[in-house]
């Protein structure tokens, strides 16, 4: 990801699997909801009031039905995304091309961070499992955000490095305990 | 990682590991050192020489001989690190409390990041293989750039981001590798 800045577009994402589902609208308008289930959210646990107010208005909200998918392992595309309502299931294609289930995730989680910022392909494909409404945030979105209110960016990246971090401990510890096996 | 103001200590980290090593001096001394190396390093490849100036006077620059640890496993410390000169094993203990190496690694490989920043015990211990030259960035330098230089701050938290999105990856790819067998 670089920052430049007429890289930014004014218009919502545009991307194969969003393209699918129901646009709810900004996400200005989701803050009140958002606020709701920050207690649920390890990502926003120290954000103010007007840090989720000013990343909501960044964000676009959409709504999944069961069995439609938020993201698509192997896509190119630029989001990542908030989970506001509802459950969904993370797939991945095993060897035989066969989906095997990895975990559920609930309100309050993140997904997709990786590919927002590297902009390598999917890595999984996340499913609604029932009726699901999230939050949606572009890369454009992202570096708008990083230009015009540098200290909540930063705070963002910051959250986003240790989450990854987190999952990579987490990550690494699982494969040596299989290598060890 | 919270960006307080008045957390911000002007003297260099100190730390166990880094305590037993030579210290060089600022990084402000090391510019051109620094610069020489930027080619073998992901980390800096879309810096200007003015970014890599103005984070260099953030660093301190230290010296290992070969078998002295640059950060040591369970250790809570709060720096990274990046390898300037010489090069650098990473091993970790396995269940029956053995080293197992697990990389080695050259010029321009940056290490520790994950603590830096979630302030979580290290995960592995690097040890230098050869006369090893780095130079130190930690966590309240880190804190100081992004309140001082807010869009250097960015740049790096994104490399950070991009950095460890990329070793999830492949993590998590070994993992599944080591499942499906």
């Amino acid at each position: 990801m670089q920052i430049v800045e007429q890289d930014i577009e004014e218009h919502p994402p545009q991307n194969r699997s969003l393209e699918a589902l129901k646009h709810l609208g900004p996400g200005g308008a989701a803050v009140q909801q958002i606020f709701s289930m920050i207690g649920h959210s390890r990502f926003f646990s120290d954000f103010t009031r007007t840090d989720i107010e000013t990343l909501a208005r960044s964000m676009q909200i959409y709504f999944a039905e069961p069995d439609q998918a938020l993201i698509r392992e192997g896509d190119i595309d630029d989001y990542m995304l908030l989970l506001i309502e509802g459950e969904v299931e993370i797939v991945k294609r095993d060897r035989r091309d066969l989906q095997q289930p990895m975990t559920r995730v609930g309100p309050g989680a993140t997904l997709g961070e990786m590919s927002m910022i590297d902009g390598e392909p999917r890595f999984a494909t996340c499913t609604a499992v029932t009726p699901a409404t999230f939050a949606v945030l572009s890369r454009d979105g992202m570096v708008k955000l990083i230009l015009e209110e540098p200290s909540l960016g930063a705070k963002i990246l910051i959250k986003l490095v240790t989450l990854l971090s987190a999952r990579l401990r987490q990550t690494s510890h699982n494969l040596l305990h299989h290598m060890e096996r």
